[in-house]
C-alpha cells in the first residue's frame, strides 16, 4: 500500500492501544524485523505492537481480521526457521513487555507465565524451590516460553525428558476472529475436549495467538555424571549414538559436536578446549545412585565399542562444565565466521551414522563447510552450512546441500524438523514430507481457526499442491 | 427409515466389501451395540463392519459419506461413556479382525500394529524382548489399542509413565472423506507440520478413523516394591496423596481403594482381602536400587503422617500382587451388585481430600451409595455409583449426584474426565468446563475434518448452545 493510506491504517490501529503500545516509523521497525533463521524472507511490517495485555493482542487481531493484515506474533526472534519474520505490510505483536512470571504452584508443580519470559529465567526462578523446567533449547539465555510454545522447542534434556508440548498444560490464546479464551487443564491428566493446546503449540502462530502458558514443572534432578568421548570421525560417533540406543540405558544428555564447532568456540572464548578428536560425544546421567553410575560406566562402554580413541568418566566437574558451555556456544561461535544455515533433520536413531556419512558426502559434493552439532540421542542433527560472506556462489551451494539433506533424513525414514519448525525455509521439505491428504487434513484445520486467514499466513504449512 | 429402504440401502454397502465382512440382521447386532458405559444412550445400526484391511474400512467411510449415514469406530466395547455406542441407522466399524502386531523394532523402541490389537497381547508380545508398553488402563486385557487412542486412555502407570497420547508417534487415518494416509513420524521428535496425530488420540472417532498405530515403547522397568497403607477414612487417604505429591518422589503407582471395593473383590473372588480399613492405598515405585528403597520409605513416611493405622513396605510380593488384583477387578466386581455409574473427574492433587470428603456429603444427600476407587496419584478419582437393578427412584438420584460430583471437581479447579472420555455421558459436564470460544473452536475443527458429519457425530464434544 502507499505510504500515505499505510500511515492512515497504522493510525486507526494506534488509536485502539494505549500511548506508546505501537510503532510504526520504519526506523523503530529495526530489532523486529526477522529471527535468526538466515536467508528467511522478510519484509516491511506497517506496525509494531508491544502489547502489555492479552486485551490488547486481541484489539490487534481484530483490527487485522477487519482489514485483512497479516500478524506475526514475536518473542525473542531467535527462532532459526523465519517463522517470526515480519511480512509485508503486517503488524509485528512483540511480546517483549509481557514477560511476568504470574505464579508457581510447588504442590501441582506448574507455572502460569506470559509468554515474554525468558526460559532461562523461569528455569532460576523455579530452581529456588527445587522445582525445573526441561526445555532447554540452546537459545535458553535469550529465547521466550512464547516463542518456545510457538516452535515446540526442544533442547539438550529432550532425549530424557521431551520436549515444550510435553510441559504445556494450559493456554490463554486469542483466536483468528479476536477472542480471548483458555485451553487445556491443569490437572495430571485430562481428556475433555480435543487437544487444542497440544495442536496449537508447534503451530508457529498460525492457529491463535498465545498469551499464556501453564508449563508443568518437575523436581530439580540429582546432579550428573558427564561422560566424555573423543572420535575420529563423526560416522564414528554415530555409531556409538546407535549402540547407547540399543543399550536400553535413558541418559539425560546425549549430545555430539564436531572439530569445527570446539574450534570456531575455542577461537572466540579461549577455553582451551581440545581439538584433536574430530568429533566429540557428551553423555550425561543423572539418575540417581548406584544406577547413575551403571549409566555412566555404559556410556564409556558404547563409547569405546565404536572406537572411541578416549572414552572419560569426568571427575573434574569443571571440564564437563566446560564441554557442556561449549556445545551451548557452538551455534554463535559459528555464525561468527560467516552466515550459518541451519539444518534440523531427525532421524532415527540406528541410521545417525549412515545420515552423518552421508552429509560428509554431500559437503564435499558441493565444496562447501559443513560443521555438526546434534542432539544425537534423539536422532536430532543440526548440520551447520557456513559459507564466506558475500560469496553469492556459495550461497546457491549452501542450498543445493540443504536440499539434498532433507532427501538424505527423508530416504532414511526422517523428518525434515526435529526442533526448529519449518518457517518459511522448511517449506519446500515438508511438502515432500506430507502426503497430499495430510497436507489437505493441515490446511483444513488452519481454514477452521483462522478464518481469516491473518495468522503468520504461509508459514509453518506448504500451500495445497 | 423403513425397514425395506434400510435393507436396500445396507446391501449397496455389502455390494462393496468381500463377502463376510457386513452384518445386517439384527440378530447379529447384538454384541455390536454398546459400551460399558451404564445407561448411555444407543441406537439400531443399519449394519455392522467387520472391516480386514485400510481399504475396506475406507470404502466404508466414503459410502457413509455419500450416503449421509453416521459411522461408529468400534474396539472391544469396554468404554465407560458411550462413545462406541451405535447411532441409529449407523454403520458399525469393528476392528476386532485388524488385530496383528505388524512390526517390532528394537533399536528404535517402537511397535507398529492393527488398531483391534488387546493392549495385554501387545504387552505380552513386546516383553519377550525386554520391551514395556506402558498405558495399562483396568480393561488391559480386554480393551484395545484402538479404543485406547481414541479415548487416550489413562491407567495405573500414568502417574509415572503418562497416558496413551505420549506413545503414539504416528497414525495412519481414514479421513472424513474417506481417504486413508499417515500421519505423524517415529522418530524421537519431530514439528514437522501440525500436531494431527495428537489431535486425532482422545478424539473418540469423531475426526478420523484409525486404522494403524505405531507407539513408543521403553524398556521394561525394574520389579517394583509395594507400599500399603490402611485408612479410617478416604479423606485420610487423600491426604496422604498431597503429601506424596508434595514429597517430590516419583511412584510408579498411587492406587485407591476404598471398602466397597475390597468387599465386592472379596466375596466375588475370595481373596482373602482385609475389609477392616475403610479405605487402601496402594503405591509402588520401581525406582532402581537405593532410590527405590528410598521412595518406598517416603510413600510409608506420607502415609503414616496422614494418619494411616498400617503402613507396610510389602516383603511378601504375593500379598502385594494380590492387592494390586484387587484393584483391577474393583469395576467388574462392583458391576455384580447392579447397574454402575462411573464416574472419571481429574482434580488437582493436593484437593482430593476435599473432594473425596464432598462425595461423602454428595453420596449421604442423594440417598445413593458411590464406592470409590482412584488413580490417587494423578487425582484421577473413579467414585462408583452403585443402584438396585430394577430401581428407577435410585436411578435418578444417581444421575443427580453424578452431576453433583462434577461440578464438585469443576469448583476445585478440576475436569470433568480424566480418562474415560466424554462420549455421550459427559457432554453435559463438558459444557459447563468449555469456554464459548473454545466450544466454537472445537466445532471448527470438527467440521474441518468431517465436513460430512459423519464420523462418530454427537459425541465427544457438546452442542453449540
Amino acid at each position: 500500500m502507499p505510504a500515505s493510506s499505510a500511515d492512515s491504517a497504522a493510525a486507526t490501529l494506534e488509536a485502539l492501544l494505549p500511548e506508546g503500545r505501537v510503532l510504526t516509523s520504519a526506523a523503530s521497525f529495526a530489532g523486529f524485523l526477522h529471527d535468526e533463521g538466515e536467508w528467511a524472507v522478510y519484509g516491511d511490517p506497517l506496525a509494531v505492537v508491544r502489547a502489555e495485555s492479552t486485551e490488547e493482542v486481541a484489539a490487534a487481531v481484530r483490527w487485522c481480521a477487519e482489514t485483512g493484515t497479516p500478524l506475526v506474533a514475536r518473542g525473542a526472534g531467535t527462532g532459526l526457521s523465519g517463522a517470526a519474520n515480519a511480512i509485508e505490510g503486517c503488524v509485528v505483536v512483540s511480546f517483549e513487555r509481557m514477560n511476568a512470571i504470574l505464579e508457581v504452584n510447588h504442590a501441582e508443580r506448574w507455572a502460569r507465565v506470559q509468554p515474554g519470559v525468558v526460559n532461562d529465567d523461569l528455569r532460576a526462578h523455579v530452581a529456588q524451590h527445587g522445582l525445573w523446567y526441561p526445555p532447554d533449547p540452546a537459545s535458553s539465555p535469550w529465547s521466550t516460553i512464547g516463542g518456545n510454545v510457538a516452535t515446540n522447542a526442544g533442547g539438550m534434556c529432550c532425549v530424557k525428558y521431551g520436549v515444550t508440548r510435553d510441559y504445556v498444560l494450559e493456554l490463554e490464546v486469542v483466536t483468528g476472529t479476536g477472542e480471548a479464551t483458555r485451553l487445556g487443564t491443569r490437572t495430571a491428566k485430562g481428556v475433555a475436549g480435543y487437544n487444542l493446546v497440544g495442536l496449537i503449540v508447534g503451530s508457529e502462530g498460525t492457529l491463535a495467538v498465545v498469551t499464556e502458558v501453564v508449563v508443568r514443572l518437575r523436581p530439580l534432578p540429582p546432579a550428573p555424571i558427564t561422560v566424555a568421548g573423543m572420535f575420529d570421525s563423526v560416522v564414528d560417533a554415530g555409531r556409538a549414538v546407535a549402540l547407547v540406543a540399543e543399550s536400553g540405558i535413558s541418559p539425560s544428555v546425549l549430545e555430539l559436536v564436531d572439530r569445527h564447532c570446539l574450534k570456531a568456540v575455542d577461537d572466540w572464548k579461549h577455553m582451551g578446549l581440545s581439538t584433536e578428536a574430530n568429533a566429540v560425544l557428551i553423555g550425561r546421567t543423572d539418575a540417581p545412585g548406584e544406577q547413575g553410575q551403571f549409566e555412566a560406566a555404559e556410556l564409556a562402554r558404547c563409547f569405546e565399542e565404536a572406537g572411541a580413541s578416549l572414552a572419560a568418566i569426568s571427575a573434574d566437574e569443571q571440564e564437563s562444565e566446560a564441554l557442556y558451555a561449549a556445545r551451548r556456544l557452538a551455534y554463535p561461535a559459528l555464525e561468527r565466521l560467516g552466515p550459518v544455515l541451519t539444518e534440523d533433520v531427525c532421524v532415527p536413531k540406528a541410521r545417525v551414522p549412515e545420515v552423518l556419512a552421508r552429509i560428509e558426502e554431500i559437503a564435499a559434493a558441493h565444496n562447501v563447510l559443513i560443521a555438526n552439532i546434534a542432539h544425537a540421542g534423539d536422532g536430532n542433527l543440526h548440520p551447520l552450512i557456513i559459507t564466506t560472506p558475500g560469496d553469492d556462489a556459495a550461497r546457491g551451494r549452501a542450498h543445493e546441500a540443504f536440499s539434498e539433506i532433507i532427501d538424505a533424513a527423508l530416504a532414511a525414514g526422517g523428518t525434515v524438523s526435529g526442533e526448529h519448525g519449518v518457517g518459511t525455509l522448511k517449506l519446500a521439505g515438508l511438502a515432500k514430507e506430507l502426503s497430499p491428504v495430510s497436507l489437505a487434513m493441515h490446511h483444513a484445520v488452519k481454514n477452521a481457526l483462522d478464518p481469516h486467514g491473518i495468522l503468520n499466513p504461509g508459514r509453518a504449512i506448504p500451500p495445497l499442491g
